[in-house]
C-alpha cells in the first residue's frame, strides 16, 4: 500500500485517557486528486476482499465492524464505498434503528449480539449497542419510559450508564476469546460540517427522502453527545477491541482511513489458506479416479 | 447497454412446455475478450447498483433472486462477480445448506420465507426451497426419514412432490401480490464441464477446501436431477415469477446473461425517486431556517 500515514494516530486502545475535544475532525489530505483517491480506495478494497475470502476459508474468526457517528457524518456512504466490491456472501450489514417492542423486552445487548457475524464473515453494524450509552444517556427518558427496566436500577441513572459501559467492555472481551474481532469506528464530524450536509439534503430534491427533521433537534445536545462518546470510548477501547476515531469532515479522507483500519485489523489475524489433513487428501485422490472413469 | 442478445431466449414463463434437454449449456460468446467482458460486467453492475438505490428509496418492492444449479455450475462465483459492487446495505445473501433440527420441525418453506428480503432490498438465495423438489425428489428418503412428515402424506411420494411444486407456485404468486419479486435462475452446466471443474478443484491445492466428495456421487443421478429441474421449472415458471435458464459452461457468458436478467427484472418495476408530500416539504423549509439560525 503506497499510502503512508500513521494509523496509530486514529486508533484508541485505552493506553491513555481519550479526550474528544483534542481530536481534529479534519486532517491533511491523503490523496492528490479524484483519480488518486479512486485508485487508493480500489487498492484497499481489493486487499480487504482478498482477506475476506481467506477469512471465510480459514473459518475461525468473525469480524464485526461497528460504525457510530452523529447524523450525516457519513456512515451509509462509507459502508457503501469501502465495502462494496467485497463478495456480498462474505459481508452482512445490520442497521439498528428504533428498537421493536420485542427487542425492548430483552436485555440491551440482545438484538445486536444475536446478529454478530458467524465465523468467516464480516458483519457491519450501522449503529449498535453503543446507542444504549449514547442517545440513551443524552435522553435517559428512553430508558425510564420504554425499556421496562426494574425500578431499583433506575434509581441511579449515572451508575446505570457506567455499568452499561462496563458490560459492553466485558461482552467484547468475551466475544474476542470466542474468535470475534470487534472493531469500533467513530466518524468524527464537526458541527459546522454537519450543518452543511443537512442543508445539502434539504436543497437537493433527490436527497430529501434521506432527511429526518428530528436529526436537527439533536444539534441542541451536541456537547452532551460528544461527552457520551468520550465516556463510551474511554470505557471500552482496548488493545484487543480498539476504537478508531476518524476525522469525517473530508469524506474521501475518511473512507481511506476507515479502509486502512479495517485492513489493519484483518491483517492482525494472520490468516492463511487451510491445508487438508492427509485422510482428506486420500479421499480427493479417490474422487479423482472416480471422475476419470466417468 | 451495448450488449445485444435475446434475453427472451433464456427466460421461461410457462407459455409453452419447457424441455431441459433442448436447452444448450453453451451459447455464442457475448464478449470479444477479457477487457470487453470486464467493461460489460462493470456497466451492468453500475446499472444494477443504481436500480438498487432507487429500490431502497422507493420502498415498495423487495427483489429475491434464487440461484439453483448442479454443483460447480458457478453459483458462488456468479453471486460474487455480479453482485459485488452493489452497496452491501442493499443486498443480503442467504445460503441454504443442510437444514437444522429446528428447521426440520417446520413446513418446508419456513426457513426460506422468513428470509425473504424486506422492501427496498435485494435478497440472494444460494439454493432455496426448490431443493425440496430437487434433491428431495432424487433422494425421497430425506423426506421419509428426516422431515417428520405425517404418515398419510408419505403414502404417495409422486403426489407429495407434485403438491410441493404447486405450493411453491402459489407461494410465489402470493409473495408477488405483496410486493416481492422472485426471480429464479438456473445455471445450466453440462456433465462434462462439471467434471472438468471438479478435477480443477482437486488439482489446485488452494481450491481443495471447496471440494466435497459427496458432490461426485450426485453425478450418478444426473438424469434424475435434470428431470426434477424440468418438472420444477414447468410447474413454477410464470410471466410474473419467471425462470432464467442460463448456459453455464462459459462462466463469463453466464455472468453477463445473469446480469442482464437481474437488470431486466428490476427495470420491470418502473421505479422512481420518491417525492415528498407538501406537508413534509414545509417541514424541510422550517428545518432550513432553524439550521441557518444555528
Amino acid at each position: 500500500m503506497k499510502l503512508s500515514f500513521d494509523l496509530d494516530h486514529h486508533r484508541v486502545t485505552g493506553s491513555k485517557p481519550f479526550r474528544i475535544a483534542k481530536v481534529s475532525t479534519n486532517v491533511k489530505k491523503l490523496y492528490k486528486d479524484e483519480a488518486h483517491y479512486q485508485a487508493l480506495l480500489a487498492e484497499y478494497r481489493n486487499e480487504i476482499s482478498e482477506m475476506q475470502e481467506m477469512l471465510y476459508a480459514h473459518h475461525k474468526y468473525g469480524v464485526c465492524i461497528i460504525f457510530q457517528a452523529m447524523d450525516a457524518a457519513g456512515k451509509d456512504g462509507t459502508i457503501k464505498h469501502v465495502m462494496s466490491g467485497i463478495d456480498p456472501q462474505g459481508v452482512e450489514v445490520h442497521a439498528f434503528k428504533k428498537p421493536t417492542e420485542d427487542e425492548l423486552d430483552h436485555d440491551f445487548m440482545w438484538r445486536c449480539s444475536q446478529r454478530l457475524p458467524p465465523r468467516g464473515r464480516i458483519g457491519i453494524f450501522n449503529r449498535s449497542y453503543y446507542e444504549e450509552v449514547l442517545v440513551c444517556q443524552v435522553h435517559p427518558e428512553i430508558v425510564q419510559k420504554y425499556q421496562h427496566m426494574p425500578a431499583e436500577v433506575l434509581k441511579d441513572m449515572p451508575k446505570l450508564f457506567d455499568k452499561r459501559r462496563k458490560d459492553i467492555q466485558r461482552f467484547e472481551s468475551y466475544a474476542f476469546r470466542n474468535g470475534m474481532r470487534i472493531v469500533k469506528i467513530m466518524l468524527h464530524v464537526s458541527k459546522e460540517e454537519q450543518k452543511k450536509r443537512f442543508l445539502e439534503r434539504i436543497d437537493t430534491p433527490a436527497k430529501n427522502w434521506k432527511f429526518n427533521a428530528a436529526d436537527v433537534q439533536a444539534r441542541n445536545q451536541w456537547d452532551e453527545y460528544q461527552k457520551a462518546y468520550e465516556q463510551a470510548i474511554n470505557a471500552t477501547a482496548t488493545e484487543k477491541c480498539p476504537w478508531y476515531v476518524v476525522p469525517a469532515d473530508d469524506k474521501k479522507n475518511m473512507r481511506l482511513i476507515v479502509s486502512a483500519a479495517i485492513l489493519h485489523e484483518m491483517k492482525r489475524l494472520h490468516l492463511h489458506w487451510p491445508k487438508l489433513p492427509p485422510e482428506q487428501k486420500a479421499e480427493l485422490a479417490k474422487c479423482r479416479e472416480m471422475l476419470m472413469d466417468d
